[in-house]
């Protein structure tokens, strides 16, 4: 499972990375805590950490799945494609959050493979 | 832990279905990204979304420590309570967001219940 | 890994507890479901248990990683720093969230440690 523990730190530190994005674009835009609200492009930045974190509530736990019943490495390219796909995310979304749909589709269907391929697994493993 | 799996993933379907249910509800009460307030009925689906997020990262470890600690066929048991609590908790918050308790009881408790259940089994098996 | 598994309940039961004050703050400044905004003090509140929510889902995978490739009484204990970090945000942000960096600097740099350490050992157990 070392492939799926690199890529999930890598898609944390991604995610963690875009934490970072958001609180430069609070001095930036002036939008000072607790406040979420207040200028349209900060906006955007606090909007793609925060879907990037409802995406990974389902991606670590898909990953783990896929990795442990099917295979670790499969698991893990798999993984890859969903942190290229967030960065797709974050430049579009950033540009015109209109045109993010492509960037979200290749974040969420790795994570849909994943998840079902896991869960069908574990069915299988059942019988 | 195969049943603590199936369980987890349901739960993950659903709360990727609650998600679908905030990308319509964009498009039907025109509430653009980045916004996330602008139509009441709106401000319900993405509120039910993102409390079901808040949960599950408590979700997600407690079952797997009671399955794994305790009986994963009585945590996934229980994990299933959780599932149709959210189902109870949307309906209701959806119609009228005031009548979301007995919902997010039946969300909540079952969490608790695993999470104290597998700390309290984590603990005596260092005894 | 007993010692991460009581850790990780610790910190889920704070964050839950966060999650009750955010309750309690609605009632006291009559801030009803869904909205998240119309008082400053709840908003403080509210934004203290979405950021535990943002760090929770490093957290988590970091201590486990951490415990799983180096050692889990070390993950547990640099967790527990964490745990005590929040609280003093907590106190912190809810006094004036302009003073949150010391209490933010105690929660993220304990993940950043497991993260990044427990990242380390995956690859180097490879070699």
């Amino acid at each position: 499972m070392e492939y799926v523990a690199i890529v999930i730190v890598l898609a944390l530190l991604q995610y963690f990375a875009f934490g970072l994005l958001v609180g430069r674009a609070r001095g930036k835009f002036n939008v000072h805590a607790p406040a979420i609200t207040g200028h349209p492009v900060f906006e955007r930045y606090y909007r793609v950490h925060q879907n990037t974190l409802e995406l990974m509530i389902m991606f670590i736990p898909a990953i783990v799945l896929f990795g442990y019943w099917i295979r670790p490495d499969m698991g893990a390219g798999i993984g890859f494609v969903y942190v290229i796909g967030r960065f797709i995310y974050l430049r579009a979304y950033i540009g015109d959050p209109a045109q993010r749909g492509l960037g979200f589709a290749l974040s969420i269907l790795p994570i849909l493979v994943l998840l079902i391929g896991g869960g069908i697994a574990a069915i299988l493993s059942l019988l």
